[in-house]
């Protein structure tokens, strides 16, 4: 048994349970696992390890990732007090609440630089990669699963590697994945990728044998991707981002099927995706992150040609659809390490059009998605700036209000900075566009307030632009700056950001 | 006579005057300059434009430069008023004042991402590139002066060109620049750079000969680079630079002969590279945007082996001597257009250490490059983003104080935010070194505190941090919302952001 996901006969003497792996983790250990949105990430082991620390053995540790991962992982030794320190990006609640109540030091950083890190050696000793794969090969050759992340950089610098061999995972993904791993400095070449679908590396990541210390059998499924019903806000700032696209075509600042999409994770990411599906676009390519379920619909209406990412997380019905067609999907999708995922080289090259979303976003077009009220993170900048930095077109799409209205998604001065005036390009909410290219600061504040505000917090925003105009002495971006973050002040006081009378 | 300089005999008829040449620009037009730092940009031009304003001609119009240029074009435009919108960047203090009194719209960009803006047709119709050159070839072909900055994608775009042909500039410089320029998406492919020394390109613009409509020939010098001498606290800053570089070559994190320097424009960054000379490093390379003095102090005692940025930036003395001994120097400088100097694609490739400096730098990491007291352009972020983002190591440069120490230049929170916390590795003042790699946002706050501050504003930092910590609810980024910009309104207030008993 077990002959067609393990080829190499002497690993199969390596095959131990999960609690049996769980005793090569020491307490201050650097770990990497694999794992990039709810994908992928290894989860018999962290659970075992849960176990371990339940029966009082002191097991606290450094957790590197690729990116999110699920509540086996990520949750489990949250609540179980075992990560101490957390690398590169989080969205699990418990986690989260332990990075706020300083339970966990939190060091939020681009995905696409952070492998690098790892390689230059900034991040100190990897002690274990614990990578889920599918197979394992002849020579020692690991076949990853549903996301790469930074599996091949774990695999090649730690110490010990345990493979998690998730059965629930379809052989069949193999041919899916390009590995390729850019020399360091002064030794690195051009990364020869000229087109979403190049592929020039291997389909498995390349393993001394040696190093594998334990392998186990495990059939727990990925955490789905629950994506919330697309909602009329949603359609209206997905219909809002594609009559911007058509203009830019119409003006000939775009060709007719557009360049590579990216957009972000989550929801609103996938809505403004699926907007697409219904639009004249034909022979669209992604270059992206993450792959939604709104790619699969693209890809099966002819409009996506060829999708490229470092992970597919897809819902409970479409990861099912995704299997049970699996030869037609893997012509169109090719799964990479987020250093050439996220690569500045190639989305500067490719030109990608970065879609992203802003928990807030200022007068003066400065961008927040990492934390509310400047103190309070949610999940970080992911691979946000990766895109918007290097992007072709870099636009922010947002609500115009969240919590009922209690708080305004554009202020007068972001409470926290991920994206410069200098990175922001286009803001798109459910109001309208405002375009920002070559805008000065008090331009920009006018388009954003007349174009994506209204109602109550647009007078507001008017009134603050305004008085700052007139008041402050230096009127290259006016501020009131001691009122510039008083709607924060007035939201953490009384719980909204509107003015009580 | 000029036949050395201009090799096409039909081009020798198009010499005109420059009051001449200034009749071409009329109100509303968008154009394109040479120059990058005050080297290499137009002058005589630019004076007689001035000239024609005082006689009572309504001219207004989009200046697009390289970066900051000479007083003859920024100084003179703004004085009589011809400049109404400004990119991507400026250093002069009449420009300046216009853009903060509101009398110019600013668009404050990245250096090596405006280039491409251009090509996008981003930022509009370019009615006239004005070029300073050395010599035009035969086929039309530019050669360019002291900087080449965007003066190939000018003389692209532009409808009409115009030349002044600089004769205080020696013929000799011929051969030292290097000019590419990437397809736009999607048929771009690598720059390829593999080196500082790498030559890609030609010697000289190329530049269909009908497009240009004028050559005024003029002898008008390029304004030099002033530098403050390197005093006791850029000497410390220096020091304090060069340990830790020390550190990371013994670590092994980098090589002994490091890898390509970057350091930005102004007296600290050549003070902070002018440390180089009496340290132990040989076989350096540099890939920058400008070359200051200390550049050719790292040639001239043979540590620097290649220098390559898109300006050539000296001291009065400094230039003689340029000048003077131009074959020698020329072997080991390269100019080339900012689109390649500051490209990311070969900044990260190359591993590039850059080296900016800070406005103010907050306890989490995040810098202000550019606006004082959120509000007041000083210059702009330049490049500093385009190496900060893109370099293996990333280290800001900041005195502890400024104005006598009634700025604090470490902060509770920056003011404005040009280099996010996810961008920001390392501090550097007269005190000392905070390596913030991997650490959390409180962990940055205790290390910078601890290493870079002293005296009066340390105390006040902690009193800030421990109440933050303690009385904000959120603590991945403890901040007293209502607080964290008091310093600079205290300063905006009182002249000063110490507190008054």
């Amino acid at each position: 048994m077990l002959e067609d996901r393990i080829k190499c006969k002497e690993l199969r003497e390596k095959i131990i349970t999960a609690d049996e792996a769980a005793m090569f983790f020491k307490t201050g250990m650097n770990v990497g696992t694999s794992g990039f949105t709810p994908a992928g990430y290894p989860k018999a082991v962290p659970l075992a390890l849960a176990k371990r620390r339940k029966r009082g053995d002191k097991i606290e540790m450094t957790l590197m990732t690729g990116a999110s991962v699920g509540d086996e992982l990520d949750g489990t030794l949250s609540r179980a007090g075992i990560i101490k320190r957390r690398y590169p990006y989080q969205t699990n609640s418990f986690c989260r609440n332990n990075i706020n109540s300083s339970q966990i030091e939190y060091c939020d950083m681009h995905l696409g630089s952070f492998p690098q890190w790892i390689k230059y050696d900034f991040m100190g000793h990897i002690d274990i990669a614990l990578v889920e794969a599918i197979a394992i090969r002849e020579d020692g050759g690991i076949i990853p699963s549903t996301s790469v992340g930074n599996s091949n950089i774990y695999i090649e610098k730690a110490e010990k590697v345990v493979i998690e061999l998730n059965i629930s995972q379809p052989l069949e993904l193999e041919g899916i994945h390009d590995i390729y791993s850019p020399d360091n400095p002064p030794f690195r070449k051009e990364i020869p990728i000229y087109k979403s679908g190049d592929r020039i590396g291997t389909t498995y990541i390349p393993c001394n044998p040696n190093k594998i210390v334990g392998i186990v059998i495990t059939d727990i499924k990925d955490a789905n991707n629950e994506l919330a019903p697309i909602d009329n806000v949603s359609t209206r700032m997905a219909e809002n981002l594609i009559d911007f696209l058509d203009n830019e075509v119409k003006c000939k600042r775009l060709p007719e099927n557009l360049l590579p999409l990216q957009s972000g994770v989550g929801s609103v990411a996938n809505a403004v995706l699926a907007g697409l599906v219904s639009s004249k676009y034909e022979n669209l390519t992604v270059y992206s992150e993450v792959l939604q379920d709104a790619v699969l619909d693209l890809i099966d209406c002819g409009k996506v040609d060829m999708a490229s990412a470092t992970s597919l997380t897809l819902s409970k019905e479409r990861i099912e659809d995704f299997y049970n067609n699996i030869k037609k999907y893997k012509e169109k999708i090719i799964l990479r390490p987020q250093e050439i995922s996220n690569n500045s080289e190639i989305i500067r090259r490719l030109g990608v059009i970065g879609i992203n979303t802003a928990i807030e976003v200022d007068l003066y077009g400065n961008v927040n998605s990492s934390n509310v009220l400047g103190s309070r993170i949610i999940n970080g900048i992911g691979g946000s700036g990766d895109f918007a930095r290097n992007s072709y077109l870099s636009i922010f799409v947002t609500q115009t209000t969240a919590k009922n209205g209690d708080i305004s998604c554009i202020v007068p001065m972001v409470s926290h900075c991920d994206h410069t005036e200098h990175d922001v390009q286009v803001i798109v909410t459910e109001q309208g566009v405002a375009d920002l290219r070559g805008l000065s600061p008090k331009e920009r504040a006018k388009t954003i307030i007349e174009n994506c505000t209204y109602g109550e917090y647009k007078e507001m925003l008017k009134d603050y632009y305004n008085r700052s105009l007139s008041e402050c002495k230096y009127k290259h971006i006016p501020h009131l700056i001691g009122e510039s973050l008083s709607w924060h002040k007035r939201f953490s006081e009384t719980g909204t950001m509107k003015i009580i009378f």
